[in-house]
């Protein structure tokens, strides 16, 4: 690996600077207002919600990514308020925000773009809002991502946020992101917000490729409830000195790594859940047909709760992975929980139920992200397609939250 | 309505007789093995799961429909055991009960199909099953539908069955019902068992296109989580006089009617449910793409919570919409909540928030099936498409039942 990970959040990528601050928008005292200010001649790339109901700062954001070909400032995000099915006033309180915000930053309104997060069809409180504003523009610093990342959160219980550092041709290359969500979760994009920096130069066709490439096995792998949000919005920005062409593939490598991370940690902290479900598909006839089966596993309201039970019920993945909509021959069917082989061509293994229990339980009851993996490992042996995803244990809490809670 | 639904379970279809015992298959005391015999020269159809994973009775049960061209003597149906992922033992032990039913009622082998519902990968305790058999056949009389349709349960809280009569050219004519089913729930036939008796006498095609059109408006509109099963089969037989053509449509009106009652029963009766879910598509290009619509509402964690916390979170059940992969124009959408008018043409109404939270509580708290529907109806104003779904809301004891309960 080319790449290694930065433990502290300030001065990240070369040129960039961020703020975030508690604008009056939600209920409480939290932050709720965040901007990120990139370099002049900064290139963005976009992946957005594929749902036909879209708030209008997802087509407000994708039309000025075209007017200026991805030559894009700054990007205002509000949180609390998803101002989706808020009818024309929705857009009319878009485009007020980023006008407001480009005069006081002195460039072109189409050169900002905003994301919005949380409830559906309420308005944001507009005046709040633009008051707000010279304050948070004020508080644009190199070292704020953490503030950022803070005033992005809805029902989010951690920041998740990682930076990531390499060297190319003696230059220092940073990779900084962060996001949101933990409801609203699935593939195709998942409610969730996300955003990164980086300070290598890449054109914008390459960029976008890398970026395109980068949500495939990322964002678009992880699974809370399967539910695809109105706002779906992952912002990509590049800037600093064009670096050469044969160093893409490195570059590439730092963009799925802070990727994953990102995703990964958006499962982990889905909404009630206890345990990171990472399933890893091998032996289809191709990758896509593997995606398909992995994402159908983890998003099995029988395998989530059945895990969150520590409860080795392969029956249900093995009958999750048959409603895939792909064709297998179960008798070539390899399955393995953690170490546990459980079936080998088919055939039922004579594991220790009771080791897998134990297995199951250690995870559930684990406070640290990396030990709290339950991995699931299935193999088709009918081919070289390959796909991981991740997603979540279902509990009580799920529940509580989305029956008592209005998101 | 030519139909009326009757009130006791005694001497249903003509020739027809059941039974349902406690063969020692569950740990329990409780019913656990059901059979339904046929008049000769029964006509039957069946309807099974699409998923890629099946229980070998699926297979059985296939070959001997193909191999007899319909002509079907009986049903026996086990619970506690799926028979699935069993590999050529669960293969051997369907087969084996079979046969020596078939020898106790002195039919052809495959005069006889069976149905397994319960855990996966647990084989069926054969030597009580084949001990108990006798004793079963011994039990038949018109009068046990009550008790075969408790036999095929497992974690149900109630018993489906139903009863409608009508007189067609001066002849009583009765459709009979029962299902099974509360979790693995989901249209492509839930995990569900659903078998019906009709003593009007019916070629195989006919009853074959007859069974095929109330299949598509009843089992495969209800959703309880999201998940096909390994078993899902549903049985239908009749017997009789042969009917006169120009009654057919008297027939398919019968069997939707009993196949309806049976699907609205099991979501109702869905693990942890406390509200029946109706949710009517119409205004759609076409009724393909209503219940595309009408299937991914009622499938919503967040919908289906939303409801569970009597919260009327129409933004919610407008983002499930946008998820079913079909385009429409938000500003054409009316949607209604019960009797409440929340958007017309995409515009929010003033209602009554507190009104709509009382709907939604009245509902959660009824005991009564009549009574305890919440009404969702939601019109794209462009096309003529219409379709009905069936849910339920979701609640901590889904997670409780599924998580602490190996099914």
């Amino acid at each position: 690996m080319n790449w290694s990970r930065r433990s502290n959040y300030d001065y990240l990528s070369k040129g960039f600077t961020f703020a975030g601050i508690s604008a009056g928008l939600k209920d409480s005292s939290k932050k709720d207002l965040a901007l990120i200010l990139a370099p002049n001649n900064s290139v963005c790339s976009g992946v957005f919600t594929q749902s036909s109901v879209k708030a209008s700062c997802i087509d407000i954001c994708k039309q000025r990514l075209r007017e200026t070909s991805g030559f894009i400032r700054a990007i205002l995000v509000n949180s609390g308020h998803a101002n989706a099915c808020t009818g024309s006033q929705g857009l009319r309180d878009s485009i007020l925000a980023t006008k407001e915000l480009s005069k006081l930053l002195g460039c072109n309104e189409n050169e900002v773009l905003i994301c919005s997060t949380g409830v559906i069809g309420v308005p944001i409180p507009m005046t709040n809002l633009i008051e707000a504003l010279p304050n948070l523009v004020d508080r644009l610093d190199h070292n704020n991502l953490n503030d950022a990342s803070e005033a992005i959160l809805t029902t989010d219980l951690v920041q998740k946020k990682i930076v990531m550092e390499t060297v190319i041709d003696g230059k220092n290359i940073c990779i900084a992101g962060f996001a949101k969500g933990s409801g609203m979760i699935y593939p195709n994009m998942a409610t969730m917000l996300a955003f990164l920096t980086c300070d290598a130069g890449i054109d914008k066709n390459s960029w976008d490729q890398i970026i395109n490439n980068a949500v495939k096995v990322s964002f678009n792998t992880i699974t809370v409830d399967g539910e695809t949000s109105t706002n779906d919005t992952f912002l990509a920005i590049n800037s600093g000195d064009k670096i050469h062409k044969k160093n893409l593939p490195i570059i590439q490598e730092g963009v799925n790594l802070v990727c994953q991370y990102l995703a990964k940690s958006i499962a982990r902290d889905g909404e009630g859940a206890n345990c990171l479900i990472e399933v890893l598909v091998q032996g289809t006839k191709n990758d896509s047909d593997a995606i398909k089966i992995a994402k159908k596993i983890t998003n099995s309201s029988l395998v989530k709760t059945a895990i969150h039970g520590s409860d080795p019920n392969w029956g249900r993945i093995i009958s999750a992975a048959g409603n895939a909509g792909i064709i297998f021959d179960l008798q070539k069917v390899d399955l393995v929980i953690g170490e546990f082989v459980i079936l080998e061509k088919g055939r039922l293994q004579n594991f220790n139920k009771q080791k897998v229990v134990s297995y199951l339980k250690s995870k559930m009851n684990s406070t640290y992200l990396q030990d709290d993996i339950v991995e699931i490992k299935i193999h088709f042996n009918d081919g070289n397609g390959y796909a991981k995803s991740w997603g979540c244990d279902f509990s009580k809490q799920y529940i509580e939250i989305n029956s008592e809670y209005t998101t």
